[in-house]
């Protein structure tokens, strides 16, 4: 039967067939499946697909599939609940303490380290002794299996440091937890921003890492497990914007909503090209003797968004992992450098083009030091531009991708035309 | 003192206060700190400050910091090693059997789970009791602190699943482990790509997997910590390919190494805006009466390349995550229709507009409709290429940026000019 085979997989597995499976079928899958399973495979749908099976379980339906899960994945599934029914199934969970433990996660910010943790954790006191403790721990047997640390806080709750299971076992059981818990802890505030936590997490090499509130309280642990889904959101994230999709879509999702996501960027980039024509325009008294100059706009907007997408591609990834040192100033004179050095070697290939194409050195010698100014200034803006976003706070990665090109288009044209203009004498 | 300064610091912190400070500075660091952290220190590192570290570091000394390592980021040192004194550093590893697994690990391919994987790990055997398994246990009681799964394996060697601390701690001694281990475990092959180890624990939420040959026996683990610095250098090339540049680039390398990862792909824009200057000079005869067509060429440009970008961008990523299902046709009609219904809506603003500007409603049809045509061309190529590429095993994400504006550059202004002059009679 359609059960058993199911029972064999992981419920990741069973996710993913149901994200592809219409609506009746998963529906049909969930109501035929124990509510231990299910729980965990309603919080690894799709949230889109999630949305539509929560719609159609009842209040008490769906609190029992949360008393099953951890606390964040029950807290963040609630959250996507429609205001008037959050309360209807917190109200009917079973367990009160872990109602409690809900309603104070769905305080915290989603992309926050408040919004990563779970409430679920092992910490003793350093008051008690190694058998106090042991005892403690068998009470949580249940827990105890997915146990990756044992924290340790004092009598106010506040955050003391850990325990190895190893001290816990090899020490003599009357000695007090105070004279052999290890001090040296890596912990979060509740507020740091989530990719904050998995800079941290990835740095020291963490499994998990505990959360402490302003007075150092122990509030929650975050697993890496989820920290990875952090990591990958954000790169995904930043591919996105850097490629001029905005939202997060997926080859999968409909033309609407890929639409949604794709047309604003292009309207930019329609925007930047009727700038450009109105640039051309502007310089069309040089059409009759120079129309070389504007077969070559193409090409040199080109270049411009390049170099430009270049530089604060490299800019936005030294932000991200902190790179970036140094002032504004010393990162535009790196680039100028940089900028130059390409711009010429690119530049001495075009004038040989042209002048041999063409024959006529004096066009050929103006196109290819305007090319030389535009890649520089594409390089000065590619780098200011998320510099500056990331002062004001502004997330850098939008500052790749269209933003840049179209801008440098612009620019790169214009300065174009100006300097070959100056050089030819016009 | 400085050695104390520098004790109450993580590993990972020195390494990256080393990363910043100049050669000599970092040796006298280095040979002031005990080797049991220096070996961390140097496993952190930079690879380019590591291995002018370990140029000045006798092969002995070498050997000494190598001792103090795990056998994965042990083998992956001995791995940048110059040839001739990869062995004469193994030969002076204090512990054989540990110099043996170092050999056996240095076989693998640095982007395959053999490559991640250490050997180190606890395995038990399924003929063992729990009495028998807890005494071997203890003697490794070193290796206990980190352990987050135990293995059980036959007496050939072959995985058979894992025992959980729970039913070794609540079991009677004399039960035999086959009783009561749990044969459900997922591992990886040796040979499996790296980026597919790190999909497979992100679904299933796993902090260590083990990894098997051929035959089925337990060879290693991989823990997720290294898996995580996998997805983030994955997630950084893909993100600079889109950008356009080759090699693993920071912010802060020199102005030769940017150059020499920058330059080639700036060179591709230069031939593509030579193509497209190649094709406007065979369309110049327009010039004296349709100007204005040239004056649009810089917008269409970037309406391709934006177009080819997001559609690429999307099917690289629905590729690395697994969500590109069924065949490339159905992929390219969607892509159409999408591209068809952005285009159409691009092209009413743009037909407004040149028609109030220009006051010709003939010339404003010709340039809509060419938009069109171009859009959807371009996002046919976007989407094509890498689906091709991927085909092929060559990596789709090389098929983002440069390589697809550049293309489309030239595609685009070839379609455009082609239609426009069929519309308009020429
Ligand atoms: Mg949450
Ligand atoms: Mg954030
Ligand atoms: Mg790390
Ligand atoms: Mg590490
Ligand atoms: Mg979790
Ligand atoms: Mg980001
Ligand atoms: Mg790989
Ligand atoms: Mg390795
Ligand atoms: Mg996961
Ligand atoms: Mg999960
Ligand atoms: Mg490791
Ligand atoms: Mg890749
Ligand atoms: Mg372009």
């Amino acid at each position: 039967s359609i059960s058993k085979l199911l029972g064999e997989l992981h419920h990741a597995d069973i996710a993913e067939i149901l994200d592809e499976l219409n609506f009746e079928q998963s529906i049909y899958i969930i109501r035929l499946l124990d509510s231990d399973i299910t729980s965990e495979i309603i919080a690894e749908l799709d949230e889109d697909v999630r949305e539509k099976v929560l719609r159609s379980l009842s209040s008490k339906e769906i609190a029992e599939e949360i008393d099953e899960l951890e606390t964040d994945d029950a807290a963040d599934i609630i959250a996507e609940l429609p205001e008037a029914q959050k309360e209807e199934v917190i109200a009917q969970l079973e367990d009160v303490e872990k109602a409690k433990d809900i309603v104070d996660l769905l305080r915290y910010n989603e992309d926050t380290a408040g919004g990563l943790m779970r409430k679920e954790l092992i910490a003793v006191r350093d008051s008690w002794t190694v058998l106090h403790c042991v005892k403690e721990m068998r009470k949580q047997a249940e827990a105890f299996e997915k146990v990756h640390t044992i924290y340790v806080v004092n009598d106010d709750g506040i955050l003391k440091g850990r325990l190895s299971l190893k001290s816990l076992l090899t020490t003599s059981t009357k000695t007090p937890i105070s004279e052999i818990f290890n001090p040296k802890i890596t912990s979060v505030k509740v507020e740091e921003d989530d990719e904050e936590v998995a800079k941290i997490m990835q740095k020291y090499d963490l499994i998990v890492v505990p959360v402490i509130d302003e007075m150092g309280r122990l509030m929650g642990q975050i697993t890496i497990d989820d920290v990875v889904d952090v990591i990958r959101e954000e790169a995904d994230k930043d591919y996105q914007l850097a490629a001029g999709i905005t939202q997060d879509v997926e080859a999968s999702d409909s033309i609407f909503e890929l639409t949604k996501a794709r047309l604003p960027w292009l309207f930019l980039g329609l925007i930047g090209g009727v700038g450009a024509f109105l640039i051309m325009e502007g310089f069309k008294d040089f059409f009759k003797n120079y129309a070389v100059l504007f077969f070559f706009t193409p090409l040199i907007a080109a270049m411009a968004g390049n170099v430009g997408v270049q530089s604060s591609a490299i800019i936005v990834q030294g932000l991200a992992n902190n790179d970036v040192k140094g002032s504004i100033n010393n990162r535009l004179i790196k680039e100028m450098l940089l900028a130059t050095l390409n711009g010429i070697i690119l530049a001495l290939f075009l004038f040989a083009f042209v002048w041999g194409y063409e024959g006529d050195p004096s066009k050929a010698f103006a196109i290819s030091v305007s090319l030389v100014a535009v890649i520089i200034v594409a390089g000065l803006v590619g780098t200011f531009i998320p510099l500056f976003l990331n002062k004001r706070g502004i997330d850098p990665a939008i500052a790749t991708g269209p933003f840049i090109t179209t801008s440098n288009d612009i620019f790169g044209i214009l300065i174009y035309f100006w300097i070959a203009k100056m050089i030819l004498g016009i």
